[in-house]
């Protein structure tokens, strides 16, 4: 078993009024936050309506729950996740792109759930030379400690955004001249696409693939060879081979 | 947290003398034994004599250890890891390729040990067309419930070998008209390089890369294109990238 398996996630675990009340007056990024479901109490009342007007994942759960969460015993009916590392927007990867003079290069997760992928693809799009990965807010996987960790510090050099729609984050990036390719069963063989251009690489859900409103909103479907028995490459092995094809075409 | 954070490998945990002593008799592939350090009753000796037979890896520990590991509470001095996988023979790897009538293309793991890159890795074999995974005995993740997990089911279909010396297998698989590669730091870059015919690819252990003496017996060194600014990619993902490069130049 590697130290990967060990949920460190904890660390960025805030619990009680007082505590999450202020992360979300700092700015703080909360990922989640969990509420004692039917408390009425006026401060409860009041964190979530800040948790609303950030547009913070909220999840009411039963007592046990959170006692079964809570390190310190004293949550009293609020617990909150807060990001591990600072979210970028996306106006400054396409900024990071011009400082480089080159075309912009975004990866796209249209749902990552396993934070050992994330933290991989967020590794991969660094050293792939992309700008930045845009994850959602909802049904995702944040930046926690654990995706710090296997992103083996690329955290600290490629931006990542969270952004509430990834279908409409997509149509602003149209405006602004991307091209979308996902990866999905079915699509032209990817050696045969031109991939090169502004553009953003949109990876599916480990289980699920790519949505439907966000497949819409792609110009392209990539396909990966697939000669084998069972359905799909690891999520960021499939993110790494189709990031590898960008950067091949890119250097011809 | 995703479900591959769960240590499910105890599943092929085998405790106590007559069970230990009936798998090696049964010829369960036995990954690892634990035995009671300075222990010299006789089925103990019995079983550490039939575990040097089977080249079994072997570690002797103390008592409290045991106790730790154990679900039973009774151990009797000794647990036993078993694959829960069968092993294949490399050369039912050769036969598969020479049945496809295709030039043998092999993965070669020089020492993974997170068994979610060894899952991943034998997921991308797979769907990539190599006829099998070879694995060391020593310092390396065996075929555990992880790993099978995490395969997505490959480990049904592609055939993994496990062997005392890499260096010396990859000597007789030279012989059989065999070429290798490796990925690492300077080498040349992987586009640039004729990766058709019967090949083995090598990936190094994700903190030190490839070992020496089998860097040595590789013909050729292949570099991923680095643009950013961290050191290595995700052992599964540059195994990924790599063997997709293979896929792409034989399909020219």
């Amino acid at each position: 078993m590697s130290e990967q398996g060990k949920n460190t996630g904890n660390e960025n675990m805030i619990e009680g009024r007082n505590a999450v009340m202020e992360a979300f007056r700092s700015g703080k990024p909360v990922d989640k936050l969990y509420v004692l479901d039917g408390c009425q109490d006026g401060p409860v009342r009041s964190i979530v309506r800040e948790a609303r007007k950030h547009d913070t994942i909220l999840q009411f759960v039963e007592k046990e729950r959170l006692n079964q969460m809570s390190e310190t015993g004293r949550h009293q009916g609020v617990i909150a996740y807060v990001a591990a590392y600072e979210y970028a927007e996306v106006d400054d990867m396409l900024k990071l792109a011009e400082e480089r003079k080159e075309d912009p290069f975004l990866i796209l997760l249209d749902g990552i759930e396993d934070p050992h992928n994330l933290g991989a693809i967020i590794r991969t799009a660094n050293l792939a030379g992309a700008h930045g990965v845009i994850i959602p807010k909802r049904r995702a996987a944040g930046l926690t400690a654990i995706v710090a960790k296997t992103s083996a510090g690329a955290l600290n050099y490629t931006p990542v955004a969270k952004v509430t729609n990834l279908a409409k984050t997509m149509e602003e990036l149209k405006k602004k001249g991307l091209w979308f390719v996902c990866a999905d069963m079915g699509g032209e063989l990817m050696y045969r696409q031109n991939l090169t251009g502004p553009i953003g690489l949109v990876i599916g859900n480990e289980g699920e693939g790519v949505s439907r409103l966000v497949k819409e909103n792609c110009d392209f479907i990539a396909g990966i060879p697939m000669k084998g028995d069972i359905d799909s490459l690891n999520a960021s092995v499939a993110a790494g081979v189709l990031a590898y094809e960008i950067v091949r075409q890119r250097m011809q």
